[in-house]
């Protein structure tokens, strides 16, 4: 099965959003076998979506539209289909009464404007949006698909994870399976080379992809087939072989995350944390606590961002900042005993860098950064050397702390 | 002038890579007054390549097309010109001197592969890449223009930029300008309704688009013409029309944030602040840090997570958290009073509430979040009620932390 996607909206088309729709979606569908023929962008213009939807779905088997669905008159997506396909747009009563609802439960007036979200092209097969107000649509014309769904992130992949994507793996016949290999603090092409021997003995059916983000690198394998328990076998075969060879950088598979190891470890081990930031200044707080179910094992944490707070706050020793400055191995280690002492917990996290853009100097450029984990027996320190771009230094440093408390856990208590 | 933009690319339709090319040839193209009507990605086939080239140069004046030109064998796109332009590939001396100098330079030798660069369609026009070894093409065809450039984003921009754009900006006559009115914790359609006549009011040439994205409104308004200083006038009419109607929920304009905008507040009055977060986890102060600058205002931010930290750091009374529990006004408000306190600040924000998914009851659901700013003379209080996604409360109510300190600043601090 072949298919276009389609994202709509003139922002795109001026560059004042990225699309990052299109590329989730390409994703998702070479995940279950769906083949992405082509991949484009229209601005809010009927003409042009009325063409350019007879365009794709002349050459797909299906066209994800994404965009154009919201309350407001510049969207006209509802419209442009209606005409490619010949109908008329009806007053759907469920929506508007799902809507209202969505409303009268935060206590709000449903607008007026709302009303448009409750027209639909005739023909259309309601796709049920847990996010929001507009549902996502499908038609099907001469035995193709068109998908309509909402162009706000979150709307779109609840709809298609939730209905669209189990619909269209129910009809799929070759199977494809992916794993994930997550690795962090470590350069691609470095574990390229700790691999190229295994990737070389690959069979044809297994595929893999680097996928580098800031400080993390994914290896995913992808294996098709259509032979579900063969192919499963195969991808476990050389998962296996990778994570033997890679066991020093590799912290967790698939949806994974460090955030998430860091809490199932110290669950398990029945440990509490907390944290002293400065440079990262929260960052790491708010990746501890985008898991549900942090409370168990994260106390809390400090933002102490100017000396004052980590002499007051922290304990860090007056003569400990004179004499090395705040971002130091000292310093970082001292904030390690505020924090333990302040929260009273089995272990915790201290950073102290400059972000930069300014506040560098010859001895300590912008990305000198100081990281410390342990407690009040055992601390391990690292200075982590990192570039001159305040937010990637920020995530780099995060990701740098996080892994070096999950190793200190693991090493150190049972 | 109408533009299509085509990058190519088969890592672009299966999501490995989002393109991020087309945002910002889409930018400085419609900044230049070119009009892109079409933004489309396909694979490395060359029959798809030349029938979208075909189909593109059809409707538009022009076609960018990026990707494709790299020295690896899966780089199709200059074949696939040659053979819809029906004319052959030559070896372009000029192009090999100036790659073997290039490796040269970096005591390197030129390897073979670097020979298909050097092959150019026929009626070429090159366009000097100073960033690396594939130069860019121009060719006309039937007084329209096939642009080709590289696809590593550097190599493109410094090509649009140095050759690309001061040609085209020579042979244009419209001019496209945008301004952005940023709004917050206000819905798009209660925003659209109370500007409704005046946007019925708009000439022609002025398009506005509403970008909404979580607890935010984007109000992009777009001018055409060719006379710049007129619709220059047009564009700050109705911008100060919008902003007069709108000045409650308007908190900037074009690239700000909230952040940013409380940022320059706080330092234009000499005013530091501190938070204390409790479901936000950090997610605010992390906000606050991101922008370059911040240690000039932001002396630092407790995440109290727990009860215990609460009573113990924050000074939150035992009595306050039995009689009303964490996520209660009273609770916030005492937060309020610690954080100053603690950090001798001038003003601070606290937080406290249920991000779920786990945590609700009957009377205090997921999604209810208490907010206050102020400091010890005065205080204002906010209830949340949100979603069930975890993610989206924590920024949600993140949004609205800020917006509520910003306003409480421009109130009562001259």
């Amino acid at each position: 099965m072949e298919a276009a996607i389609l994202t709509i909206g003139d922002e795109i088309l001026i560059g004042q959003i990225v699309d990052t729709n299109s590329a989730w979606l390409g994703q998702k569908l070479s995940e279950i076998g769906i083949k992405v023929k082509k991949i484009f962008s229209l601005g809010d213009q009927k003409e042009e979506i009325i063409k350019g939807l007879s365009q794709a779905i002349s050459e797909s088997d299906m066209v994800i539209i994404t965009g154009g669905l919201g309350p407001t008159k510049d969207d006209i997506t509802k419209v442009a289909i209606a005409e490619f396909l010949g109908v008329e747009l009806f007053f759907h009563h469920e929506t508007h009464e799902r809507i209202k609802r969505i409303f009268e439960k935060i206590g709000k007036q449903m607008s007026s404007s709302h009303d448009s979200q409750c027209f639909m092209p005739e023909g259309v097969t309601i796709l049920k949006n847990s996010m929001g107000t507009a549902p996502g649509m499908l038609f099907n014309y001469k035995n193709k698909k068109i998908i309509s769904l909402p162009g706000v992130p979150y709307e779109m992949k609840a709809i298609m994870e939730e209905v669209v994507l189990p619909m269209l793996v129910d009809e799929s016949v070759n199977t494809i399976i992916h794993k994930t290999i997550l690795t962090c603090c470590t350069g691609e092409t470095v574990i390229e080379n700790r691999i190229s021997d295994l990737v070389s003995s690959f069979p044809p059916e297994l595929k893999i992809a680097y996928l580098p983000s800031l400080a993390q690198v994914r290896l995913r394998l992808t294996a098709t087939g259509n032979n579900l328990e063969a192919i499963q076998k195969m991808i476990n075969y050389y998962t296996d072989g990778i994570s033997e060879r890679l066991s020093d950088v590799i912290f967790g598979y698939d949806d994974s995350s460090l955030e998430n190891e860091l809490q199932k470890l110290c669950i398990s081990k029945g440990l509490t944390i907390a944290l002293a930031e400065s440079c990262t200044g929260g960052h790491i707080s708010s990746k501890i606590v985008s898991v549900p179910g942090s409370s168990e094992y994260y106390l809390g944490g400090m933002v102490a961002y100017s000396d004052e707070i980590k002499k007051k706050l922290l304990h860090v020793s007056e003569v400990t900042l004179h004499n090395y400055g705040a971002v130091s191995e000292e310093t970082v280690k001292e904030m390690v005993d505020g924090t333990i002492r302040i929260f009273n917990c089995d272990a915790a996290i201290s950073v102290s860098g400059i972000a930069g853009p300014g506040g560098g100097s010859t001895e300590k450029p912008v990305g000198t950064i100081w990281i410390c984990v342990g407690n009040n027996q055992k601390k391990e320190t690292f200075l982590l050397k990192a570039g001159k771009d305040r937010n990637k230094n920020i995530e780099i440093a995060s990701i740098y702390a996080l892994d070096l408390l999950r190793r200190f856990i693991i090493k150190n208590f049972i």
